[in-house]
């Protein structure tokens, strides 16, 4: 299946070095990483090398106009050392709709997914499998080509690369619902994994930590009265007993967790709804006591109990329930991703 | 004053190469670059370099969180010799403004306006003295630390490198009044000049190319119903005698040119506004005759006059008339960049 991607060894693993038992989130990297270059109007022989720097015109697009998209995957390992993903098919789509977006050619399915195999058989020593922690995987597409025109580039690069990782957050989640900065906009770029996204929320993020939060929850810029999503999570909110998301848009990214979770928590009898969440709603909710939980969900905060959240000078804290949906639904959804229990759906992809 | 610069001169120089009568705009890069490297938490020495490709590790968050913003700039050489730039002083503090928004280090005036006289003296003969050509300059920062987890970086470029150019504009301007798509969020990054709000033009670019427009002119996210920007110009508005641009704000660039403008029509005797502009004013101007011009202000584009706009599937075109604004402001105001005639306002800095 592999055996057509050209591999270049590293000649000596620094996998002795890595503590994994303490793994951080994603700066550690894997000893190889998957490169595939667009030049003359097509996508050329992808090739495993070694996880070593690029070299890249000061004049490519990057640079200059941030035409660059992401996705992010996890390889998990049983105990039998099998190695399998998690929808990984969703990934591959998402890229290619995020690329037609910021004008950067689609990478062709058997690129994706055969150098994503490939990869991870070479790297397979990499995969982590203590508990809680997992191989982070970073494929990527940014513009190579050059020039100052603001334009799209004649040349792109893939690649993935991976990174052994633990929990993306440390301890509890405190969030701040923003009033004044925004994400997104209405025919924006918001539903894209486009760098640009990220970078843009760094600010606002870093006020909503001086003031003692770790995260921002997105309202729409338009009015701010209705909650949208995290920085790199989908939001649930659970009233009473129903579990609450807001529907994707234009500006809101279709997280793989996200619908993976609506999906399970239906099949095991928790109330779903999709509609739009107002923020007027959910602090109505903290003060009478029909807010249980709030949790955010993505492939790197996997589920993240939220604790409280700030909004216009006030704190509300969330009640500490005995068996919450969280943990629920996180149990259901890594029991499938670790091939611990049945996988209904044919979600998980065994290497 | 630039002595205190390190430079490492190119070995041969790639001048004889270039055909200075026909060149393409910001495609061709002079001999040197200036670069300065944010690390430890502070700015080390700049350095003059041959211009030539840098190294980055494939987890630099450029590439993942488009973690990048620059500045566009033009150096003119009169028919003495002498070097002159436009307000150079506007795109250092822009540069900063937008580093803040990015959470990108600000880069110190000294290092910015040095670094910049050192590099156009190394590179003078760079410059041309052509009409319509000058010497584009691309003062750029991205964050070159590296690290999967979505916050700033810990370390940054700074680099200047320019091209001599030509014209951004290759004849007339047909734009396009943008009904779907959007530039820029309220509360987002749109009045900074952060990469990834030019990548994201590129989709909806792309669609108006495709009808026949060379650009597309932004309309707020929210109604679509005031007229913004363009990629890379700010818009101005000719109703009978009257020129009125959009007021800036957290969604458009605070352009040079916009500003100078302003201050040129002021004092020669031309009436201007600045306030919102509908779409529904300007098609009505269109359709009664009152509306004499349209054009697009920005260092790339200088002046470019709009031939027509479409809206809504119906094309408006703009009359010829004699001696419009645009040619008279763009006479003004490149008079005074290439020092061809007085600078009340103290704008042209000669080297
Ligand atoms: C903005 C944003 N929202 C939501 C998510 C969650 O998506 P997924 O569950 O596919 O990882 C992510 C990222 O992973 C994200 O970047
Ligand atoms: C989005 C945008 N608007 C307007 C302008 C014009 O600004 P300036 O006149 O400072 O060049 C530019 C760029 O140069 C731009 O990128």
């Amino acid at each position: 299946m592999t055996s057509s991607i050209e591999i270049q060894r590293v000649k000596s693993s620094k996998i002795a070095s890595v503590d994994f038992d303490n793994l951080p989130f994603g700066s550690v990297y894997s000893d190889h990483m998957l490169t595939c270059d667009f030049v003359n109007g097509k996508w050329q022989e992808p090739k495993i090398v070694p996880f070593a720097p690029i070299t890249l015109d000061p004049s490519a697009k990057i640079f200059h106009y941030g035409q660059s998209i992401f996705e992010g995957m996890k390889a998990y390992k049983d105990t039998d050392e099998n190695v399998m993903l998690f929808r990984p098919l969703e990934n591959c789509k998402r890229l290619n709709k995020s690329a037609e977006r910021l004008v950067i050619p689609q990478i062709p399915e058997d690129i994706f997914m055969d150098g994503l195999k490939a990869l991870l058989e070479v790297d397979s020593d990499w995969i982590p499998t203590n508990d809680g922690s997992s191989l982070y995987i970073r494929p990527f597409m940014f513009a190579s080509g050059t020039g100052f025109h603001a334009s799209p580039a004649d040349a792109y690069k893939f690649i993935i690369c991976s990174a052994p990782s633990g929990p993306y957050f440390a301890g509890k989640v405190k969030v701040l619902i923003e009033e004044k900065y925004a994400r997104a906009a209405n025919g924006g770029v918001g539903y894209a994994k486009a760098g640009g996204n990220y970078a843009a929320q760094f600010y606002p993020t870093q006020l909503a930590i001086d003031k003692g939060y770790n995260q921002v929850i997105w309202t729409d810029d338009n009015s701010h009265q209705f909650i949208e999503e995290a920085g790199a999570m989908n939001i649930f909110v659970r009233i009473n007993d129903t579990l609450i998301t807001s529907p994707t848009s234009d500006r809101i990214l279709d997280g793989i967790t996200r619908k993976s979770i609506l999906q399970i928590a239906e099949d095991n009898g928790i109330d779903t709804e999709i509609r739009k969440i107002s923020v007027g709603e959910v602090v109505e909710a903290a003060k009478d006591g029909s807010l249980k939980e709030m949790f955010g969900a993505g492939t790197a905060a996997v589920i993240s109990p939220i604790s409280g959240f700030g909004y216009n000078d006030n704190d509300f804290d969330l009640p500490e329930l005995e068996n919450p949906y969280a943990a629920q639904l996180k149990k259901l959804i890594t029991d499938i991703q670790t091939n611990k229990s049945e996988d209904p759906y044919g979600w998980r992809v065994m290497l």
